[in-house]
């Protein structure tokens, strides 16, 4: 029987005060405070201020969005409704223009919202409600998925190392990296998990190392270059990562970092393993190749956070966002629909023709 | 003909005043202070307080400092002036009592001393005076001598990384893994030099970047979790590490994170070189497993440097000071001697045998 494992979930509609839950990770991890957002203004700026942040989460939280906005509107009829919508649609997907889940969430609610053609405005408002709960849902079945296949690789008592956030907090529930140290929590599984800092920004230390923390979990929080030296002293069973775009061999980006990650992990005879939802797996993506790397300021590693300068004034940095981990480095890359193992070429196509979830 | 570099030298003796000079290096990167220190109180103080850091400069320091508070005695007799010097050696190896070099360099003056038997007070304190500068000097040559054999493995233009700080500022002059980057800058190899932040403590991000960069050559700061993707993208052509200890079999204990940048350039196929001062290497230590890791406090980790707490409140740490890097994975170890490959068992030994320096 499972032990109950109370695990946040960063993304919530309160439809009865018609209000979006978010948890603010701008704050975290010195404050946990859940905004309370009716007006599309306040929503419109906690995409725009980062204030939630994960692909899914920015997803669900674009599809609670919509759905709220629709829902204030005082048409009345189907056309008019949907006039309101669109203009809802619109304002939220200029909050942040470059995440093409917001995009995606948004054009879902848009096509459930035309196949309600003819119905009243009651109906097509419970409609898109119940379309923004099922993205949220079906968030939560991936992940629930991923960390059933992942759990079945691990065992009790093993030391898992991870890297960057892929956790609840990202998504609708259980994360996708962290998923199966959730489940296995709840099932007694002893995990000792080592979180990399990840600098610059420091998902590790101020997120996954928090969510891991309040989920009662064992984590140990250790900067990126530590990482060899956990391994080399037999600490580590397994890696487990997310990534942001899986190519069609295999080849996988992820937060910068994950690279080395995972050549310490193969000196060291450490399984390395990628959590990976099908909706990052891009097959017509065919290597990492074409997987462009988008460049960040040097702020962000030479003054960020810091209380003074900690690098000279003007000095040059290089500050990629990502790296792609070659497929040849990936023990396993495992998805809603099970475990790809190599030939990725052909055990990727597998997987999407096992695919349960939209 | 060689263009003049203009290297910071971090510890100086200014005689006709008494004084040693001392760049403060807890103030680096924001600002660049000399302290002239006279008394002994505030010599202390500057060990002390880690404004001198890097262990040959520390010894130098130390050997200054021993010569400058029995300069100030009025004894008038060898055996009076020898009394007040140990209660300044006594005093001074207080300040850091776990600094090797720091009781190498006083147990050196103090020999020094003893080798002056029955001479004038002027005399020994001439003695004195002498001998902290031989010190001084003699690293100057091992440095030089290091970074003239590094540079010959090096051709001009190359992309080379280091880690931490092996630099001037740890030393008399040059450094040891920076040596051949200042004599390639004079002599112009046009060097592209990418250095690893090094967390927690930030040498490379406050200390390399800042000394390379003043000295006007073409320094990229980068996180350490980055060094993956600069030798994927082929920026780098030769690694070069300082070392703390290097056991019998070439074993190598350097700052934390180094075992993981030694794996990754043998992953990419690009030469790892540990230039090591034979001060440095150990004879008596068999292998790496002899090797003692100092662990260090959580703050470093989680609040050191930040404007607030980037890691939840209480959450554990691992933060070893140091990792060792396998034998193996070191393609050769430069020396003041020349350059020991493998086995090292065999080159190390040979490379005392050479030795031009106490």
């Amino acid at each position: 029987m499972d032990t109950p494992v109370e695990v946040i979930q960063s993304v919530k509609l309160d439809d009865e005060n018609s209000a979006l839950i978010l948890l603010d990770q701008t704050l975290l991890p010195n404050k946990k405070v859940f905004l309370k957002l009716i007006e599309m203004k306040d929503i419109w700026d906690a995409i725009y201020q980062l204030k939630v942040r994960g692909a899914p989460a920015i997803g669900i939280a674009a599809a609670y969005g919509v759905y709220l906005g629709t829902k204030q509107s005082s048409a009345d009829s189907y056309d008019e409704l949907y006039h309101d919508f669109l203009k809802v649609k619109e304002y939220l997907a200029s909050s942040r223009p470059t995440a093409v889940n917001l995009f995606w969430a948004l054009d879902r609610m848009d096509s459930r919202f035309q196949k309600e053609q003819g119905k009243s405005v009651q109906e097509v408002k419970l409609a898109l409600k119940n379309e923004s709960e099922l993205i949220r849902t079906e968030d939560e079945w991936v992940c629930e998925a991923i960390g059933e296949y992942a759990l079945a690789l691990l065992e009790p008592g093993w030391g898992i190392l991870t890297h960057c956030n892929a956790g609840t907090i990202a998504t609708a529930k259980y994360g996708t990296a962290l998923a199966p140290l959730y489940l296995g929590q709840a099932r007694g599984y002893d995990f000792k998990v080592f979180a990399d800092e990840t600098r610059p920004l420091l998902q590790g230390a101020r997120l996954t190392a928090w969510e891991l923390k309040e989920a009662g979990i064992d984590v140990t929080l250790i900067c990126d270059n530590m990482a060899s030296i956990v391994m080399k002293e037999g600490k580590v069973q397994a890696v487990l990562v997310g990534c942001d775009r899986v190519a069609a061999n295999g080849d996988t980006a992820n937060k910068i970092g994950t690279s080395g990650v995972a050549i310490l992990a193969k000196h060291y005879k450490v399984p390395f393993y990628v959590c990976a939802p099908l909706s990052t797996v891009d097959l017509e993506c065919q290597t990492g190749d074409d997987i462009h790397i988008e460049l960040r300021p040097d702020e962000e590693i030479t003054t960020k956070w810091y209380s003074e300068p900690m690098a000279p004034v003007g000095v040059g940095t290089y500050n990629p966002a990502f790296d792609v981990t070659d497929h040849d480095l990936i023990t396993g890359i495992i998805t809603e629909s099970g475990i790809a193992y190599a030939p990725f070429t052909e055990s990727l196509p597998e997987m999407f023709q096992k695919k349960r979830f939209s």
